[in-house]
């Protein structure tokens, strides 16, 4: 099976399928409440999409064992979905960019650090949550509203992720 | 100084203000991903009010010294914000409801626990953040938008927040 390894997460590799939440990707900052805090600003372009509404959920995860085979990709064709992790354990993304299904050599990895969340465009393939070493929670925010908003693909044959 | 001291961050009582976004909050929760997730789903309303969009920020705020002078507060009249804790350490809340601007009998104050966030429904009268014992990271969705979203009155005389 194809090994698929992961990248350092940086805005600038993410770019392609979404944008990168974190302090160190954000092109605007500044100071507000009287110098006590530090404002990081607009990190990622959510899209509530045609008659849709953007709303916030929480995610609680099991931790997945690796290597594990990544048999399937979905994407949101209509909105964006944002993912911030509330914990402090790394995770891993697996993503293809928007447009036709993806196949075993269109799939990239990024592996994600605490305090560093992704907004997914619309369109981006995604695997689902893969949380690592502990029950994790992480903050969701995504689109509520009408028509079909959930596309899943097989990826075959599947490849295996692992860290090394 | 008239002392003002919290009472714990549950649902009910952060009614009047706006939602408490946490799992033991949640409504309605349910299992996704074929059973490795469990979704807590939709807990805050997000208003991006008029001709505004609803955006995603960091705020990184400096830890507050007990006990602290409360001396104003702010709203936001045109948009909801909604702040999640993303480290390990609890944060204080204190809060009027909309309306007039608040006197010193009006505030209401909450302790909240790493993993409990809140979202402030237009127009509730809060505090900047009060971050507790270390520099803390919240994520922040907010409103981006024309128009005056944030007015400041002064609590005279001030209370003086404290734990116990």
């Amino acid at each position: 099976m194809k090994i698929l390894l992961p990248e350092p997460l940086t805005a600038s590799a993410f770019a392609p399928f979404g944008e990168v939440i974190a302090v160190n990707a954000a092109q605007r900052h500044f100071s507000i409440n009287g110098g006590n805090t530090e404002r990081y600003h607009d990190l990622a372009e959510l899209v509530p999409g045609p008659d849709g509404k953007l709303i916030v959920s929480l995610f609680r995860g099991q931790p997945r064992a690796l290597p594990f085979a990544i048999e399937m990709l979905e994407r949101h064709p209509l909105g964006s979905q944002a993912f911030m992790p509330l914990g402090d354990q790394p995770y891993l993304i697996v993503v293809a960019p928007p447009g036709p299904p993806p196949g075993p050599d269109d799939l990239r990895a990024f592996l994600a650090q605490p305090g560093a969340g992704v907004n997914y465009a619309p369109g981006t393939w995604h695997h689902p949550l893969l949380a690592l070493n502990a029950v994790s929670d992480f903050l969701v925010i995504d689109r509520s509203g009408p028509g079909n908003n959930c596309d899943e693909t097989a990826i075959t044959p599947p490849v295996q992720l692992a860290l090394a």
